[in-house]
């Protein structure tokens, strides 16, 4: 735990290279949720700030726990730390946390009159911690690690603003898209801008990467994906391309899904676990770039078992990709869990850099 | 809430008949979790027996609930009522039950000395209550109806043994099975033994088609998947090959193994809804039934939309079964909520044969 460990020149910017396909000296590697509980210094940061939404509304302290990882692991990217339902939040839900039941909502969406008083809100003023904390990061991190900004997608959004909170079955936003379709589209259209314009800002307070998490697109099926998460998605990454950031458009049970992601127009996609990254890089055929996918789970084996795990995702990535392991960002397949060993993590990054040089 | 009403003789064995693929008058329909909190009549059975385990520990009670929707509906099969977890209860694992947390046990499987002490349990003596609940469901249950048995799949019960209740991420048996491969196949292969022994006991009792439910295979990478969860169904399904009752194998997020579990040796494959079914039925080529696959979720869509989204999944089947409907038992894609009303369970039951009507 000292300063970053980027003392290798060669490694200056292995992640944005990987994300435009560019050949790099090794595959990069963060992973979603590396900040958090599992570190016991994230830990002390969050029983020092007393509450969860204190930290990360506390641009000094998100800058904080955003760094820990850096500091322990050979990580290739920072990703902000900030929570997924600022931007409804903003919106005047009232976001609040539970302890050991995730994030509610005061004033959930729950009929059209709802949708109706919705709007797009101020990125300066409401949502202006957010951007100073990316300013801060950007200038307490390593010049050389690039830091990710990030939200949630349209139709995940929507997911936790329509139930209050989280769900076992998504009755309530699925209920709502089969019997007001045209109020759902408003409000996913409504929710859409809103994530172009927090990530847009992001990106002109310094975020070199933006990474939109369809964390509940994997709940819906097919007809209704294609519907109601799908266009959203393609929407955001139609506002980025060719733009100065790369856009990576994660979606836990977006295997499905996949031939459309790659013609989305993000730049890169990722993936759970579910689909072998032989077979996405297969479908994929050069045309986007990969992210993943070990089973976070995984991480709960002996770190020899997580480096022989770790090696079979890089062999898969680069069978499916015509024996090439460009365009491949190592990952989990979802984010980390609080009772996982950082020696572990360790371990992982490790095999990483060192099974994957070129 | 009169008597069955099997008043047709025309559709006398319509499930049994769609589970061998032969024509039928219309496409039959039962639905997971049918006997359930979303009626009022088994809260009431509930709350006189004081407990869930006593009311499935009960054969008067299991039988009573069992009986309770196909008094309201006109469903094609009736689904012996009891818990997953009868099989590693009987192995001592002692099952419990805490208010809003779901089952867990008292004995959890942590090491591979706990595996050394497991057995395939009697059936005629710690399980006998299933088997006298089944005996009793065939003499009350309308003759024409035939009576579903079912298990948990090996992998899904190991999941419970291992966790000792529900789990997030299935780290720790997941870490068994990475660290300890050799530990977790011997767990694997005596549950499988127990698994196909309760099935053939429940057979033998008068059960006229048995489920298997892998409810958490789909939380597996394809390797493990292929490694811990496969094999035990295609030895399940070779036990019962050729023989008197049809074998279902469901899979919660088995989209990706259908290939495989249609040569499984199973007369039946039930799929949730995150793949279409003409995608799933082009896949299967006719060699075995489909069982599938709306989302329960959409029961919480007005009467209206949950009979269009059923003609959806009717003419999806067709659409991928060269035109046929036959060779498709119809039915949700998971188990029913408590929220749910029991009116759109009537619309959703009606469509099904209304529809499909040949």
């Amino acid at each position: 735990m000292s300063t970053p460990q980027t003392n290798d020149p060669a490694r200056n910017g292995r992640f944005l290279r990987a994300l435009r396909r560019e050949s790099v000296d090794a595959t990069p590697v963060w992973l979603m949720r590396q900040a958090g509980r599992y570190l016991p210094e994230y830990r002390a940061t969050r029983a020092a700030a007393g509450s969860f939404l204190k930290m990360a509304q506390t641009p000094e302290l998100a800058c904080e726990v955003t760094l820990q990882p850096l500091r322990r692991f050979d990580l290739d990217a920072a990703i902000l730390f900030s929570d997924i339902l600022t931007v409804p939040d903003a919106m005047g839900l009232g976001l609040y946390f539970v302890d050991g039941e995730g994030p509610k909502f005061q004033h959930p969406v729950r009929s059209v009159a709802d949708i109706g008083k919705l709007a797009v809100p101020d990125m300066g003023s409401s949502l202006r911690y957010v951007m100073d904390a990316v300013r801060l990061i950007r200038r307490e991190l390593d010049p050389k690690i690039p830091l990710i900004g990030f939200s949630g997608s349209p139709w995940t959004l929507a997911c936790y603003m329509v139930e209050g909170g989280g769900s076992d079955n998504y009755g309530k936003v699925k209920a709502l898209a089969l019997n007001e379709p045209a109020a759902m589209h408003k409000l996913l259209g409504i929710v859409t801008e809103a994530v172009i314009a927090y990530l847009s800002a992001q990106r002109d307070a310094g975020a070199q990467a933006l990474q939109v998490f369809d964390t509940w697109g994997g709940t819906l099926s097919p007809a209704m994906y294609r519907e109601f998460s799908l266009p959203y998605l393609a929407r955001i990454a139609a506002a980025f391309k060719g733009g100065a950031v790369p856009l990576i458009l994660f979606g836990k049970g977006n295997a499905p899904h996949l031939d459309a992601l790659f013609d989305s127009g993000a730049d890169a996609i990722g993936v759970d676990w579910t689909v072998t990254m032989e077979d996405a890089a297969r479908r994929n055929g050069g045309r986007v770039a990969l992210q993943g996918n070990l089973d976070p789970a995984m991480l709960y084996g002996s770190p020899d078992a997580v480096r022989a795990q770790v090696r079979n995702v890089l062999d898969s990535y680069r069978d499916g990709n015509g024996g090439s392991r460009d365009g491949h960002v190592f990952n989990l397949g979802h984010g980390m869990s609080p009772d996982m060993n950082p020696d572990h993590v360790a371990a992982l990054v490790d095999e990483v850099h060192r099974y994957s040089a070129r």
